[in-house]
């Protein structure tokens, strides 16, 4: 155990973490609730804003010196040490249309870098958790990502080829060609596959820090990296554009293709 | 019970042809298994080929006279009025990535019209059935569409945009940009979603009859409408393309839009 090693009563917190927003989710889920349109033209609902709150009154109670930021309810004491970065529903477009993909995000950030993620989808009972100094679980059991040498072989994921900018959209063309098949539509599933090595390479853009911090423990743990389009380790303070392979090689080739 | 009521041993025994499909299935779910890639470039695995072969045994044991096609294994007495029409994984993409959307496609046909269909997802353990004189099921209970009397509010579902051609494209965008938002990647499952009244349109390209058959009972069973793009009813002899809604107004607005 290293001191960067994630103590356990953090681990074991996170998932009581995901059970309590699952319970939550679960009430609301293909059930007819209210779509509000927020500032930014994303959907959101009334499950997102209480599963929010359900995680946020927990980590009050517990660890009332830790700070939290939500997709939903903003932020309090972001700069604590221990900081709790939270997507109630990453994937609502998901959500409100009745498929399970959409997931549960949380992150723990230590001194601004993603030490813990969580990546739960509680419609279909599928859970990754990854921390520094432990291996990423899927179901309780270690995953692995597996070896991609050449992007020729590889599978690609973003949630929508539509969700890239001008500037951006040749640049995933390239990227998109390059690959041996593309499968969108996944939310924050497909980090998880690429954890348990069914995949090698998720790239998204316009993203918030709820909706990455979470993935980089979780692959990382798995063998895994995940960087900005410049291959920076993605952090609190990250733009929006997230790049993540199962394999270093492939990674080192998508940074070239898309510089 | 009209002349046309399909008889309740026919749903039944669809239920036990999918029970079976998807023990096969869950056999080589996330396991380790050789991709073969098809002269039409798409992947098969030894799942699909040994699911479509229990398929076929169980129908020539308990309906010798009936017809079969198969996507793996081709037609038997594809004249014979009535016939079974399998796809045993649509989405082999998602399978092979560990994606549970993917799903077993169950159709029967008598004299070319599809009059039974099953939309299975064994990894998810969730079903929807339509049969021609009975309300559509999902998990046993019947389903609804729900009203979109207008494109503008629609959620629209495509496999994936990169699925239309030169031709197709533009009519592709002319109603993506018509319609509220998409949703990518779901396989056959955004069926069910428009049948259970979670989603409004689905439109696709270049589809096998493995594809869409089973697709018409289920949706229709729940008050919706399939077609082909000109708003031609699907038969065994329909072309490549199909137009799902829930909304018959949603339907003629899209007709007209692509045409």
């Amino acid at each position: 155990m290293t001191s960067d090693t994630v103590p356990s009563e953090f681990l074991s917190f996170a998932q009581a973490l995901a059970d309590a927003s699952g319970q939550v989710i679960q009430r609301y889920f293909r059930q007819p609730i209210d779509i509000i349109t927020k500032a930014d033209l994303s959907p959101v609902t009334i499950a997102d804003r209480n599963t929010e709150e359900a995680m946020r009154s927990l980590i009050n109670k517990r660890f009332p010196q830790h700070g939290i930021i939500g997709e939903e309810h903003g932020a309090e004491k972001a700069d604590a040490e221990y900081v709790w970065v939270l997507d109630p529903i990453d994937g609502t477009k998901s959500f409100i249309s009745g498929r399970p993909l959409f997931g549960t995000l949380i992150a723990l950030c230590r001194k601004g870098r993603p030490v813990l993620g969580v990546i739960d989808h509680p419609a279909i009972h599928e859970r990754w958790i990854g921390a520094l100094g432990h291996p990423t679980l899927f179901q309780g059991k270690p995953v692995k990502v597996r070896p991609c040498p050449d992007l020729a072989q590889a599978t690609l994921f973003a949630s929508s080829p539509e969700m890239f900018d001008e500037e951006d959209q040749p640049r995933y063309l390239k990227l998109r060609r390059a690959c041996k098949m593309s499968v969108y539509g996944s939310d924050c599933y497909h980090y998880g596959i690429i954890a348990s090595g069914f995949g090698d390479v998720a790239i998204e853009a316009n993203m918030g820090i709820y909706d990455y911090l979470a993935l980089v423990p979780v692959v990382e743990g798995a063998g895994g990296i995940v960087s900005d389009w410049q291959g920076r380790p993605l952090t609190i303070e990250s733009d929006d554009k997230v790049l993540a392979c199962g394999d270093a090689r492939a990674h080192a080739q998508v940074l070239k293709l898309i510089a």
